[in-house]
């Protein structure tokens, strides 16, 4: 076999073998097939498209093309749950947790912020000492101890991908559906996940700006979790406005922990609360979703879900101290309240403006190695639908430089839309 | 300007402008575009194609990433021909001689064979001490001292076509008209050509099996000669059978050599007097095509044309005696005559079968790395559409190695076809 006929294979429409997708990223990931040949072959599948068996069967060799987690001997049944990047999106934070206190053992491995939306990774680090460098061990002793750990996802988990994704970076080959999917949930798989929930978004700030587009990565990827023999459900979610009132990473954090503990922004409970129905479900703690509703309420309402955040952050070394006390977080030097310039119905919070504007001061990533300060971001006041007086509180801006402030202050308030006309609220979900 | 976003627009179909055509062939030449973007690069042109003007752009980008020749003051108009390569073509050995004697100096770098279709550089080295590293000053004083060069390419001619092939040839991104045309282009304009004479041949042992294809890279061609202000003429040349009847190196050069003294073979004769009509009128030595033919048939006739090839063979250090008696020449160990199997008309001689026989016989090179025995190769006698009887002499192998040459046999008897009905012989060309 040799990879230029895969690559020929692949340009002249043809599906290829398990054996030729297996022989291709056991090549690639060992050095043997160089760095041009694996971006010609991106390229051609992303002019080309890929079957869902090809699909599934790149996910498999990527997913072992590096150690693959067995959680059998730890948990009955390993759920995961994966988010495909939004602004405001703290959904693990407050899921997890609820989740574990149900009585579902959950262990998640998550990433870094890079572009406009945060990461899981980077607003966890807000808490002094919270450590996301657990290893394998480590990992696997936490979840069986705590029933809960949300870390890094270590270097030996699916190296292909890691691999193939800074290539895709810097050669015009990331948005190609087969390999978006094959990315997510061939990390997913090599974490040891035997039923996964996503959280597909779509909207101006998700990377699937429209419905249609989300919808085809979400069959694609329940194609590829049933074709691979794990239960796969996926939901799609409005990315359109931000998610929740904060926008940040120590600021979103604060809004996770408040939310467990029974107040947080409405829209962010309700989305948190109807992942959580789902991952109880799929993990068979609950007979449907009305049941894991209940259940995630009820953990919410007893306490038992922020004492399982309080005893995550302990578990991995963090100052659970923050979590009791959300005024001890570090807080940006400058915080403007910016004001509705005109009254009216808020008809578009544009999110990846907002997100856009966050990184800009500091509270995200432009490149890799860029570094992040935790108490920058923003809190928006009001969301899509909402009905504003001019000169009431519209957003906040927490900055640590005067010049950053009021670029976020004009690129929020260009990202606002006010209509004189009524406007109905975004739905939480699509489907 | 970035290389990632210059892939993206092509990727998504736009038409690049010179600009981002310059500086990718620039940033790719020196080194500061990766291999991995340039495969990329080359995957979505396959895939997406190109237009005229950006063709023509990429092959001048890639002309102009070396040194350019500038033959203005050695020649009043610099005359080049290029044939896309065949099974027997040895047409340069015979049309240069002939447009010289006729008083147009032509100077030519050509390549060597890869493949099936056998190279000139390859053909003449059969001559022993014959030259093909001329240096750039060599082939300009040789040029104007004696109006005939015929030697390799020069190493800093075309740098990015030579590395822009090496990796086509390992990623899948051969079989695509804008980078076929703009390589073949871009070498002779680095070389200096105002005027090109194209020979495209088509058929079964051609790289273009249809005509359609064929008249693609044709026109597409002569569209990249117009914008780059080249006079440009394009022939489309049968390759279904070999050209002529010898098939090897000296084989083919003692060929050449005889149709030069008002011999060789009908078909290979015409072949390369209706080339050399139409360099003649390109080159301004003819009014037209009859007028051209008349000068080149006066010239083999007056004992010119081949008095030319000896001031070539001579110049650049070949054994001229050999091309005064060519049976000085190297035979090959093993001669045998192989004689048709039935009665009937030649209906056909599959080039690309006939091609790799004489490959396997070590007549070419599989890779690049293999050596050449210039001895050997074959014969053909009867060509498609000749009568032919029952144990008439078919063919002839040359080899050097017994198991060789009964593998060459079974394979070109393979290629063979004889028909019990009339079959009309092939037309030499299609326009």
């Amino acid at each position: 076999m040799r990879a230029v006929d895969i690559i020929i294979k692949k340009r002249e429409c043809g599906e290829l073998t398990s054996q030729e997708i297996e022989f291709f990223i056991k090549g690639f990931t060992n050095g043997e097939i160089p760095d041009y040949q694996a971006s010609a072959f991106a390229m051609a599948v992303l002019l080309n498209g890929m079957t869902a068996f090809e699909t599934a069967d790149l996910t498999l060799a990527m997913a072992r093309s590096g150690q693959v987690l067995d959680l059998s001997k730890i948990v009955d049944l390993a759920v995961d749950k994966h988010s495909s990047g939004g602004v405001g999106d703290k959904t693990s934070i407050s899921v997890m947790p609820m989740v574990a206190a149900c009585g579902l053992p959950v262990g998640k491995m998550s990433g870094r912020g890079l572009g406009f939306s945060g990461g899981t990774l980077d607003k966890l680090e807000s808490i002094p000492g919270y450590r996301v460098d657990l290893t394998t061990e480590e990992f696997k002793k936490q979840l069986k101890e705590k029933g809960i750990v949300l870390t890094g996802q270590s270097l030996d988990l699916a190296p292909a991908d890691g691999k193939m994704y800074a290539l895709r970076d810097v050669t015009g080959t990331v948005p190609s559906l087969p390999l978006i999917a094959s990315s997510i949930m061939s990390k997913k798989i090599a974490a040891g996940a035997q039923a996964i929930v996503l959280d597909v978004k779509t909207g101006l700030g998700a990377f699937m700006q429209t419905l249609d587009e989300a919808r085809k990565l979400a069959d694609l990827m329940m194609d590829i979790g049933r074709l691979a023999g794990r239960k796969t459900v996926a939901l799609l979610s409005d990315m359109n406005q931000p998610l929740g009132h904060a926008v940040g990473n120590a600021l979103e954090v604060i809004e996770a922990i408040e939310t467990l503990k029974g107040g947080g922004a409405p829209d962010y409970r309700e989305h948190c609360l109807h992942v959580a129905a789902h991952v109880l479900v799929v993990g068979k703690k609950a007979q449907d979703l009305e049941a894991g509703r209940a259940l995630a309420e009820k953990c919410i309402a007893d306490g038992s879900a922020f004492e399982k955040l309080c005893v995550l952050v302990e578990a991995q070394g963090g100052a659970v101290t923050y979590v009791h006390d959300t005024s001890k977080f570090e807080r940006a030097k400058y915080v403007e309240v910016v004001n509705a310039p005109q009254s009216g119905f808020v008809s578009q919070i544009h999110a990846r403006g907002v997100g856009e504007a966050s990184v800009a001061l500091g509270a995200g990533r432009a490149k890799k190695s860029d570094s992040i300060d935790h108490a920058v971001g923003l809190i928006i006041h009001k969301k899509v639908g909402d009905q504003v007086q001019a000169g009431e509180p519209l957003f906040e801006v927490h900055a640590n430089d005067e010049a950053k402030l009021a670029e976020a202050r004009q690129a929020v308030l260009t990202a606002h839309q006010i209509s004189a006309e009524f406007v109905s609220p975004l739905p939480l979900f699509y489907e």
